[in-house]
């Protein structure tokens, strides 16, 4: 079988956001033990102008269902963004999976020149083939936001390692 | 023209390490203009048992050039680690970017059955296919260190933003 767009997006995304819900057991688990308060790993952020743990998941979660829906032609899930504990995060995550889970591949498969654009919060619009808005667009920004999830909680002192970022092999 | 093996793998890694060269270049001239220690920057990490910034970028360049070795089947460069300045790592990117680009596409397409395993430094072998290799372990692998290399610096307060992540549109 060859690679594609489909492949090369949704398992991704269910491997990475499926580790990243397990590590907010261990973060809500470890807060707990140690008498932290939750708030305090859940606005911590690695420079003041970085946004906060919160605001990493739920933009890990924005990249996810805006690659499925863009790519498939749907309209993007509207979440509320209010989320401010780790349940809520978890769930948060949860509604996300869902979502990537409940679009067949074959309406993603095909979809390497399907004309996308973006409008950035600046105003600006980038547009994109399918293909281009997968490699250099989508894909670096969900990775980006879930590796500076982990990297602000590892930097918090939770005791996680590789093997929770990357999860179980699929 | 539909997603192959070499379009999910080589663009992304020439994008990727392209911006990081361009933030190695920042890094060092913001350390010089404000009088840092450049060893500051280079061996800061976000948490005692975490890679070095140097590391992380070195370790870039690994998954860069194991990725594109092992699925077309070639040899995998050797580089001696030994980078120590904002310089040698900026060479280090280069050296990975020249054995990417040697690589013919049609030498890393068709590589999705192939047969993979990687040793890991704990002696356990892990085996994949081509394209579960670069989905679940090559790519989420790379892009962490990326991420990492950049979440450092903005900790150290390098004034650098998404864009630079990002890099030029290809």
């Amino acid at each position: 079988m060859s690679l594609s767009m489909s492949a090369a997006s949704v398992p991704a995304i269910t491997q990475m956001l499926t580790a990243l819900s397990a590590i907010l057991d261990k973060a809500a688990f470890d807060a707990e033990a140690k008498g932290i308060d939750p708030a305090e790993l859940l606005n911590a952020r690695l420079a003041p102008d970085m946004f906060p743990f919160v605001r990493q998941v739920t933009m890990a979660s924005d990249h996810a269902k805006g690659m499925v829906a863009r790519l498939s032609g749907r309209d993007i899930p509207k979440f509320d963004d209010t989320e401010s504990t780790f349940e809520e995060l978890k769930e948060r995550i949860a509604k996300t999976l869902a979502f990537v889970k409940s679009v067949p591949a074959i309406a993603i498969d095909g979809s390497e020149e399907r004309d996308i654009s973006l409008k950035l919060t600046s105003g600006r619009t980038l547009r994109f083939t399918g293909q281009s808005y997968l490699i250099h667009f989508a894909l670096p920004n969900f990775y980006f936001h879930v590796t500076t999830a982990y990297d602000i909680l590892r930097h918090k002192g939770l005791e996680i390692g590789k093997r929770d970022f990357m999860g179980p092999r699929p």
